[in-house]
């Protein structure tokens, strides 16, 4: 049972194409390990969605990637994870699948290493209303100056395949701004998109200011849960890679093989059932 | 004197695109210097090319680069520094001008990471052929078993705007094969451009493998160049940046724009004087 599970993928599920930035670290981490994405292209951007709308359409994504058959579930989007955890978790428990998501990772790191104890948070507006970094940030048991910024617009324009000009700019400048009157010296990328943008943040916010970003820690993590529950694949060469999306399959395939740097291979289009 | 020649911009000399990895932590360091690129676009790649061919051209490409006017000259291009280092300083002398260039610092940076000394460096074979990073690697006091891996392919694959298909996979993969079997803890990445497929040469060799870039260690040197001459500029807002190229400006523009993540403003096609 164990060793057939152990064949499995490794689930990774993201609104988008931000959470390749994850799957990135898994293909380092684990490059033995097959994976299985689900990119609800169709249903993004979810920073900027109601919770009325979101949770059960979360609820039904991880339900339709859970059913095809995998041994860990990754939740490679925060706008998810802050949104629908619980409602993640709970279709999880039903697949009998461990869940390893975003945000906490990040404020675990983004404590550890903030010197002065001013820490941002860049994340969509889902993310800061739902009050996940905070509830992370306050559990570490540190006394943090925290300031949140929701980024309606940032993920949308990587997910539309960066038109880098001055109005884009000015649009992540302004963004950058009260981070800057904070005066923080850390910073978290709080949506999977974003390290896609690192680059520009890094120069409009300066050296000084350290970027993190959750895909490293989650890979640590899920060869943790995959250890502990000896579900490493006996696989020694490179996993299998499957893709599904529920928007255009050319756009996922353009956009999906520039930022993960190799063929995608198939990519399916997959329909939500209701 | 000191404050018009303070003013001046910093000059930037690649063969290709390459270049702009390394102009990007210039602009993260010292965001408000002005800037001036030439990628010989024309004229790339420099790394498949002869001795006879390449050291007139970067003769007469940081000539033309230094008439414009420049206080600091960066020779962001290790085919360049390798094959015609000697050129570059002579001109640079000419016109009163500090060269700053590659491989150096990235020999430095390797030789103190590297923890079992087996160090290797990818690099063009223009770069591998002229011995320049044995050289900086043997001066470092330090015994190295070094495995240089000449690439001919991968600066122009990447110049070409990244088409990752199986067969670039299996090209940078046959790269890679003698760098594991030398089983390399610290890789130099030998070429301006190798830092746009960072993630793909991480994802091959495996987290434990330390990939060593130039960018930053020549933005701290350029820093503490400019600060040794009084050369700081005395502007406080975002500097200005313009580029030249020798070959198509719209090429340029694309692929500049996406790798820069910025608006790269003016491009203006140049011709080198015979």
């Amino acid at each position: 049972m164990s060793a057939q599970r152990a064949s499995l993928p490794i689930a990774v599920f993201d609104s988008g194409i931000g959470g390749l930035t994850v799957l990135h670290e898994l293909l380092v981490s684990l490059p033995a390990e097959s994976y299985l994405y689900l990119g609800d292209t169709a249903g993004f951007p979810y920073g900027t969605k109601s919770l009325d709308w979101l949770r059960p359409r979360i609820g039904r994504s991880t339900r339709f990637l859970l059913d095809r058959g995998s041994k860990l579930l990754v939740v490679a989007c925060n706008s998810a994870t802050s949104a629908g955890g619980d409602v993640v978790r709970e279709v999880a428990q039903e697949h009998g699948v461990e869940v390893l998501t975003v945000v906490d990772p990040e404020a675990e790191i983004a404590a550890a290493i903030s010197e002065s104890g001013r820490v941002g948070v860049l994340a969509t507006p889902t993310t800061v209303q739902g009050g996940a970094y905070r509830r992370a940030l306050d559990a570490q048991g540190r006394e943090l100056q925290v300031t949140e910024v929701a980024a309606p617009d940032l993920a949308p324009i990587i997910q539309n395949g960066f038109p880098f000009d001055q109005r884009v700019m000015d649009t992540v400048r302004s963004y950058c701004a009260p981070l800057q009157r904070a005066d923080v010296d850390t910073l978290i990328l709080g949506c999977t998109h974003y390290p896609l943008v690192a680059p520009m943040l890094q120069r409009m916010l300066g050296r000084d200011v350290r970027l993190v970003t959750a895909g490293h820690a989650v890979a640590a993590a899920a060869q943790r849960a995959l250890e502990t529950r000896g579900l490493e694949t006996e696989n020694d060469t490179e996993g299998e890679y499957r893709f599904l999306c529920t928007g255009r399959v050319d756009a996922f395939r353009e956009l999906g093989t520039r930022f993960l740097q190799m063929p995608l291979g198939e990519v399916e289009q997959v329909e939500l059932r209701p």
